[in-house]
């Protein structure tokens, strides 16, 4: 596998012009991010991605995680590596200082995971689910619960989890049957028990992080049926004492890891809560509101689940890029002498190397457009909050789609030594592979943008988005025409498509939708840089703009008629007709 | 993962109408044909594919082919199987009849390996690379080495190997370096010494058959630099002496076999020819015409490459049904009671099944028009011999890329099942990805589409294909549309286009091209079902043949912006900029 090397001029562009960074560094909120603090946060993640994180991805995947005697074994080299990062403070930008947080934009926490899980993204999928257990405790914790959590949280020395799936609750998580019974007295009163096994449980044992907090969503006696009778827990590996220190450990163990087509360093556990019936856990927030709590914190995952696809791509192609570069083969087509070149050369190699540099950029102008909006949310910006929750759909599943394309392009660029395994091409390929599946499938994206989505302001807020790119790209007909083809079927489903009928094209309207998001970004980006910053960028962008508007935009409005032909034709046959 | 059941219906129907068995049966050649022998080759291949093959598909991935001091071991059960195939005759059905072949179509070679390999891709290579070993000594063997060879390569006593890449030498196979030396006096006057090393030889060492015949590559002492200078060499893995019984081992060996992405029971070797200056091979053919023979065995395997789309998806769209039936997850969006229900009933669900299922049919489809004027072209039909050529770059290179997309679906309805090596669907995953590499990458088919299939009768030939179409899809307006599109731009390749502009527009013009074809061939498959014959097909064809008219084909015609940008932008960075 080559060696990373962090994108930043490209990311320092996308979070100045998609984000807006210094709009939002107006605030009193984000002052801290002004220019100098945001180039030194992506310069330095860059390398430290670059130094520590990347020269274990390989080394992962091959020995993956072990689990023995009930404990996870991970490559040598990811302790110290992980002990770096939290050193370092990388696990911190974007948590509230009062906890020793930085407290800057989601954007840049944003820029921190992109350059980790391009560098290896199994591994930066421990700090990733942190993420979420430090939101559910900062927005749902009582005060004691922040303080006994927070600050090891965020520093990263602690590590989260978040336990929805059990084996008959995957994407219907309200039929999760896992139980939490209040402690009437003793040594824990007042907190509860909790009994039940998770599955799919991401980082779910190991010890790189002195403690790991698990959020357990469970159901207390007599609660509602399905998604209103769950309550979440905070359940810890060891528990806490009083003063902060580490006491015994919970009645909580990993029962088996999963053996995975990628992502092979990180431990998807099946995770046992009481087997003994002395698993303690604390209630947080209020009781079957549980669902809820976690949902508050699923955009910022699913953006950054979107960003994994924008990182396998990333690295896919740098690495296609110095193979396609160094490996030379056959003379060019039409060339008067016969002199093998290197592959970069051949036209159709050439084709694969845009389009996988277009898409890059392309998802990666998406991503830090909506972070920059889910940001402006934050700051109250209720317009901006509701554009971000449109986009999340957008970013995480046409990101994701994206990430397999590009490493699946990258293959093709290595020929035979693409199927390779030591290569290193094929990994991406593998580990691209989950990002379309979790945190929501991409299905259950689709029905998200279509269902509740396009239901925001009664339409409107959809429609705004898809009226500002028609005004910004007046000198771009194939952008603006798949705008308003968007923005056509979008009024058809709101006032004239059944429910089936919009589910039926919700997949590829999704698409069509981020195609047209992603096309304007890149517009915007080649308006900014055409007004100097980059030299190396002011002679990529226009290239890279212009393959993605004259060839993934015509690709994306031949999707028209698959979003709109509605669901008659899918159940003309049975199930039974359809196995046959 | 689920058992295989053969496709035999639809088979039969592709047989039937794409390939016009019927017709086929009419010559004196290929009088055998007829309607029994065909149902009785499918079914019977179909059974035993399923009942042979197909149990060994997990357990030759999981523990795959094994190199232990130069002998390549294969998983139990495989040794068995391989005996059955040849005790029942499967390897013998399209060769001549004077070696102990069968003399049928090549068509029903097709089915036999369509089946094989549907149930096991990596096994079902070992008598595919067979069948261009019997090809080559048949067409270009003198009568002695045809009468020491032909009858157990034949029978699949014996198998065969085809030796093109070494590590200099792969796309560009010109460029190789294995060295034929005269063999003046003693035993082996008039052999030759073969000295070399091969990379990426399928099945290149193994004890399942008796022997291998090694068909080689190698240059003359003072042959012509690059393709013309290259002679085509036999090399049995051991001697065969006059009477037909083995002798003793020649000079060759497995150094080591790869380790892939997937078909991990397909020992993929590097071959040392000589380490001991003793290897002994016999000229195939005219010396220095060695490449020119090798192509002439190419089209077939090319078919038979574009075949493993085929058998890929259709083994992972059984695989999905299956799970999408059996796994009941969340209530039907609106449904009034909120049982959940198997998953098969949502929409997205079905989307995905019914898109798997018609883009099987469909490279089905196309994969027996392909087989079918290949046989009419080997009876003397030289217009459909020349539409066969036509073909072929389109079904090796949509059918693979067919078959990774459709792998990739039936992981995603599995959802986090499908990441998790047990369940089977990521076998299918990372075994489809070979197909587009090997056999000449889909790039080079995709340039042998445009630069020389194009030409052919001056770009006659083409445009008399899709002519055809159009002339059948009158009532279907966006397929006479893309077949229009396709030629409008195949004139534009012949008459205007620079050399690049073709190339840089080659891969999407045969995605488009393959795709107007196919669904043409589907159209004339709902004609056909129309008229009886099978009540089942004939309650799927019009649903899947729907389908694919109005999803899979605009979004081909979407392509159009793509095929005929031409280079120019391709070109407007230089390699150092793709890179920065």
């Amino acid at each position: 596998m080559t060696p990373f090397t962090a994108p930043t001029q490209d990311q320092l562009l996308a979070i100045k012009v998609n984000a807006g960074i210094e709009e939002l560094a107006q605030s009193e909120t984000f002052a801290a991010a002004e220019a100098d603090m945001v180039e030194a946060i992506v310069e330095g993640v860059g390398a430290f991605a670059a130094g520590e994180f990347a020269p274990l991805n390989r080394i992962g995947d091959l020995e993956g995680a072990q689990l023995e005697n009930g404990v996870v074994r991970l490559p040598d080299g990811f302790e110290a590596a992980y002990d770096q990062y939290v050193a370092q403070g990388w696990n911190s930008i974007a948590s509230p200082t009062e906890f020793g947080g930085q407290g800057l934009p989601f954007t840049l926490a944003c820029n921190v995971i992109e350059n980790l899980g391009a560098a290896n993204m199994a591994f930066t999928l421990l700090p990733m689910l942190s993420v979420g257990a430090i939101e559910a405790i900062e927005h749902h914790g009582s005060e004691a619960q922040k303080a006994m959590y927070m600050p090891q949280l965020v520093s990263g020395e602690w590590s989260g989890t978040m336990n929805l799936t059990e084996p008959q609750a995957g994407s219907d998580v309200g039929a999760l049957r896992s139980t939490a019974e209040l402690i009437e007295s003793g040594e824990h009163a007042g907190k509860y028990k909790i009994q039940g096994q998770k599955i799919y449980i991401t980082w779910g044992e190991h010890d790189l992080a002195k403690n790991i907090i698990h959020l357990v969503l469970a159901r207390l006696p007599g609660a509602p049926e399905g998604s209103r009778g769950i309550s979440l827990f905070v359940v810890p590996k060891y528990h806490v004492n009083a003063d902060g220190s580490l006491g015994a450990r919970n009645d909580l163990r990993c029962v088996s890891i999963e053996h995975k087509l990628g992502i092979n360093a990180s431990p998807t556990c099946v995770m046992s809560y009481g087997d003994n019936g002395e698993c303690i856990g604390e209630l947080i927030g209020a009781e079957n509101r549980g669902l809820a709590a976690m949902f508050t914190m699923m955009n910022n995952a699913r953006i950054n689940v979107g960003s994994q696809g924008v990182q396998i791509a990333e690295r896919a192609l740098q690495q296609a890029i110095y193979y396609a570069n160094d490996r030379v083969q056959s003379a060019r087509a039409g060339a008067a002498d016969r002199e093998p070149v290197a592959i970069v050369e051949h036209p159709d190699v050439r084709r694969m190397l845009l389009r996988m540099k277009s898409l890059t950029e392309a998802t990666r102008a998406l991503l830090y457009y909506t972070a920059g909006q889910t940001d402006r949310g934050t700051l109250g910006d209720k317009d901006a909050g509701m554009r971000g929750d449109i986009l999340v759909p957008m970013i995480k599943a046409w990101g994701t789609d994206t990430g397999i394309d590009v490493a699946s392009i990258g293959i093709q660029i290595h020929g035979g030594m693409g199927f390779v395994e030591e290569t290193g091409a094929a990994q991406h390929y593998r580990d691209a592979r989950i990002a379309p599946i979790y945190e929501g499938t991409n299905g259950i994206q689709a029905a998200d943008l279509v269902t509740r989505k396009l239901g925001l302001e009664n339409g409107a807020a959809y429609a705004a988005l898809m009226a500002d790119i028609v005004c910004d790209a007046a000198d771009e007909p194939a952008l603006a025409d798949l705008a308003k083809t968007c923005a056509h079927i979008a009024e058809w489903m709101r006032d004239t498509a059944s429910l089936d009928d919009k589910l039926a094209g919700s997949v590829p309207f999704c698409t069509m939708s981020a195609i047209a998001v992603a096309g304007w970004q890149m517009l915007l980006q080649k308006q900014a840089v055409d007004n100097g910053s980059s030299p190396a960028l002011a002679a990529i962008k226009p290239v890279t703009t212009r393959y993605f508007l004259d060839h993934v935009v015509p690709e994306a409005a031949g999707l028209k008629a698959s979003a709109t032909h509605g669901a008659a034709l899918l159940y003309a046959l049975s199930a039974e007709q359809l196995a046959g």
